[in-house]
């Protein structure tokens, strides 16, 4: 039995959905990030970074989304979450998870937790005026250049459309103006009708825009 | 043949030594960033992200350090740089590099792509300020958590080596304090030992510290 630390609205919200799909034996354990147990020493025991989601396995605790992600896929490989045997393939799948992780989260982040990167007020508040254009720019690429359709990778549901339908959630509140990215929204409600999505969300608690 | 986009100075260097490692066929192309060739129309049609490294394979284009470095383990196996049969340990594997990516190189770029995050010059250089800290910060969870030793993941070299290496040779000029860190400084002179390393830093002409 698996155990998943999550907290609603983060990204732990993907594996989540991965677990889901897979049918994996786990249970899921909310980090309350309003009363900050996630620094607490007993968390940091769990997961040193303070951070979610963390995954904890038969052989150990596991972070970071696209590991956790393939970590799913491969384990579980009844479920077909990821084309484990193309290196070309599955390459693209690391290829468009890998960007979420580090340019699309990022940009996001910078408007509610500048705090990593300034200690400055000022530069605080700067940073959070340009999370509209930055996160729409990555948008516009998933949009136009990266989402095959129906799902990200095309005919086949993978591990990178949990991802995507996650940080996709998040865009409204980003500022992005959804109407400039149509097939991403069709993306979304087409994630929402998967039994696996909605036992996910509805598990969190998670509001969705 | 592949064809490596890279530019000396950039995470292009990981994927460089795991191609040398692997001894796969590939040539390097320099994209030159003083001339700002990398947001040239001819190379945004090669990678429309306008970053290096991009590597062309025989089966298209791919671009995001993580997924490079699992592409070149798994496309040539016999080179033994990951543990593609074992999911918790190629896991592990794609944790550390997925750190590196999204939270590391990060922290690092905040000294000199503030730009990215904040248009005001006072924000950017605050950024710039909280370089030292935040790098810092991320380097002694790698020295005393995530570096086995001698390799990243113990006595096996793998992916995360090369990725590791590569970061790793920036951080005088983030500002960290070396002596805090010496077990990532012995991995960095047990890295420069290997041919495949001294041939990818001598063939972009790597300035190492």
């Amino acid at each position: 039995m698996f155990k998943l630390y999550y907290a609603p609205g983060t990204c732990a919200l993907a594996t989540h959905i991965a677990l889901e799909e897979a049918a994996a034996p786990y249970e899921a354990e909310l980090v309350d990030f309003r009363s900050q147990r996630q620094r607490s020493p007993e968390y940091l025991a769990v997961n040193p970074k303070g951070r979610v989601p963390a995954l904890v396995t038969e052989n150990g605790m596991l972070t970071e989304t696209p590991a956790l992600l393939l970590f799913v896929a491969q384990r579980f490989p009844a479920a077909e979450l990821a084309p484990l045997g193309d290196p070309f393939v599955l390459a693209q799948v690391q290829e468009f998870n890998s960007y979420l992780c580090s340019t699309v989260h990022v940009a996001h982040a910078h408007r509610m937790r500048g705090t990593r990167w300034a200690d400055d007020l000022a530069a605080i508040e700067a940073m959070k005026r340009k999370v509209p254009e930055n996160v729409t720019q990555c948008f516009e690429l998933i949009e136009h250049k990266l989402l095959k359709g129906p799902w990200v990778m095309g005919d086949r549901y993978t591990i990178c459309d949990p991802y995507l339908f996650t940080i996709a959630s998040w865009i409204e509140g980003d500022g992005v103006d959804i109407t400039k990215v149509p097939r991403v929204m069709e993306h979304r409600r087409r994630m929402l009708a998967r039994p696996a999505v909605q036992r996910a969300v509805a598990a969190e608690g998670t509001q969705m825009p």
